[in-house]
């Protein structure tokens, strides 16, 4: 029987996998395929030269030839990816592919009724993709010093701003969250990176952990700022958070920034291949149960520690492994981010959170910024 | 017989679909279905608030009651979405769904097997999504003014240039592609939108139409701008693209761009609602073979004018309909770029592109830049 190709069908703007397979970053939707050893990708004369130069695919192929040969193939119907596909495979002689779980249901379900034989990846299409070699860590690595000079950006337009009746002027401008995160992706932007969907939230926005936070900031509240940063030549990530406050904190809020870093070290502590990731993670509960932080969910939302510990990092912001309360065995050389958070509305919230590469012994950090966070 | 129920399971960040139908960017891919006219999404804790207050769902679930649920359920196994929205369709007693064509092939694989009747949507799960409202021609018009100031960024830059052998330098430096794409970029990321994939091309790399540029720019060369901001406010893009040329051009580089500009005209003079894309698309071809502008196909690549004449924009950057070779009748509302480019290695590229809502009669500009392109 013959051996089932893997075939994807995405862009690789924003799909992983596809940025994995080709190594080039094309923003619509293309065709690629490994026969043996060799990837091939099906590109528009848009993309064929770049694509031709730049890429990992060995052969690079004109879309507009295999539409034309498809429109006589299937006369009658409309000429969608999979008529285009089933016409490269006949060309190719290959007939069963092993498709991602993320491959448009439209087009499977098109093939399959050309006589294309489909094979859904269980679980990952490219498992080695949460094994990072050197380069990859390198990558990950320029992701973070990225993210630092983001969040040092923030951290500078802090403690260069004033505060009058409690509110923060900045060249006697209100601070607003949105000034602060355009500071952070200007010097992502000039670092090489794009930030996007940048985190500057203070008070009690900051206690809904994905807003972005919006308006005014103000002296005497928890600043969580979180970036990270896609950089431009490779595709990685870097992903870091702190937390900042400008002005004066009280004892609660130092209680709880102290009690973050403290739950992030236990995990640092713990992280190493062949531990499962809920160690870790239970290891973050165990110190916020400790310390007297209940976390509880009602109709209106969540207080406490409501999210994992980590997330695997690289070509996606989140791709396996998971540090929670899932059951995960973390691998040597898998890349992850260790980020507790506390969150309670009138407190505040605060979340760390650094990368690091799992050993079979102490992770190593693949980024580095200072703990400092109260800025008179 | 129950009525399917449209069901998506996609991030809002990149999905267009997902946010059109929820009108909030949530980064992590998230079951959303409707039932009735009453809008339901599933989020994790991290969404959970930020969502209830900011979409356009009538009832926000929560994720982790709906995953304990599905281990429950199905005790051996993995958990996947598709465990996950099985539990959700038999609390909700809903049995069938209509999922987009790039609903993925793993979710759909595994819902059928578990019992759920799934109808993958023949075309576009939304089709209204392509007529604009007159809120939504605004947020795209907002998007073209990012475009716009970030080509005037670019304009002023190389305006402020100073020319030596042959070189571009700003203040002191040479003026590269990745930094002209840095100051358009900040010129959108201050106008609040994000500007990726921002091409800033000359000489023989703008005769890649997807080429984003890299390294030195000289003087006397096209150089094609295209800037296609997203506004964070609103999701809606902008895309525009000039040409602008430091130094002096010359009579074969003056004939191009005019003949670029004058094939935009025969476009936007043909563009009305009831016409075919391709007649506009037409236009621009014989424009081109009228002043003797040759397109070729060859291994190594395309020259003269090798793409389609222009696309619907809006919170997709590329999105129904076509204006090129495929037949495709305009519809009254519909928004679309006008961008014919002529692109020849030696000589160089050149592109002028605009945004027009379709309507009975002429078309309405959506986009507002000047046709200067010649820099001293």
């Amino acid at each position: 029987m013959q051996t089932p190709a893997i075939l994807l069908y995405a862009d690789s703007a924003h799909n992983a996998d596809q940025l994995y397979f080709g190594r080039v970053s094309v923003p619509d939707a293309f065709i690629s395929f490994a026969l043996g050893k060799k990837k091939y990708a099906v590109v528009s004369a848009l993309e064929f030269g770049r694509v031709k130069r730049d890429s990992a695919f060995a052969v690079v192929l004109p879309l507009e030839t295999f539409a034309a040969e498809a429109r006589k193939c299937f006369p009658s119907g409309r000429i969608t990816p999979a008529e285009i596909i089933a016409v490269v495979a006949k060309q190719f002689r290959q007939k069963s592919f092993v498709i991602p779980e993320d491959f448009p249901a439209g087009i499977a379900s098109r093939l399959t009724h050309h006589g294309v034989k489909l094979q859904i990846a269980d679980g990952a299409i490219f498992p080695q993709r949460e094994i990072k070699t050197d380069a990859e860590a390198a990558a990950i690595c320029e992701g973070n010093r990225c993210s630092t000079l983001g969040i040092l950006a923030a951290e500078a337009m802090l403690r260069a701003s004033k505060i009058k009746n409690g509110q923060l002027l900045h060249r006697g401008a209100p601070l607003t969250s949105e000034r602060l995160k355009i500071a952070i992706e200007i010097a992502c932007l000039e670092a090489g990176a794009i930030s996007l969907d940048t985190i500057a939230a203070g008070g009690d926005q900051a206690c809904d952990p994905h807003e972005r936070g919006h308006g005014p900031l103000r002296a005497n509240e928890l600043i969580i700022v979180d970036v990270f940063p896609c950089v431009n030549s490779t595709g990685y990530h870097g992903d870091m958070t702190r937390t900042f406050l400008k002005g004066r904190a009280s004892d609660a809020q130092r209680a709880l920034v102290a009690t973050v870093r403290e739950a992030q070290l236990a995990a640092l502590n713990k992280i190493r291949a062949g531990v499962n990731g809920q160690v870790a993670h239970q290891s973050v509960c165990a110190v916020f149960a400790l310390r007297g932080y209940e976390t509880k969910h009602t109709d209106k939302g969540s207080v406490g520690f409501f999210h994992g510990t980590g997330h695997g990092l690289g070509l996606a912001v989140h791709e396996p492994p998971r540090v929670s309360t899932v059951d995960y065995r973390l691998k040597k050389g898998s890349v992850v981010t260790v980020e507790p958070g506390l969150y309670y509305p009138g407190l505040g919230g605060c979340r760390i959170e650094d990368v690091v590469q799992v050993t079979s012994t102490r992770p190593k950090m693949l980024s580095d910024c200072h703990y400092n966070w109260e800025i008179k």
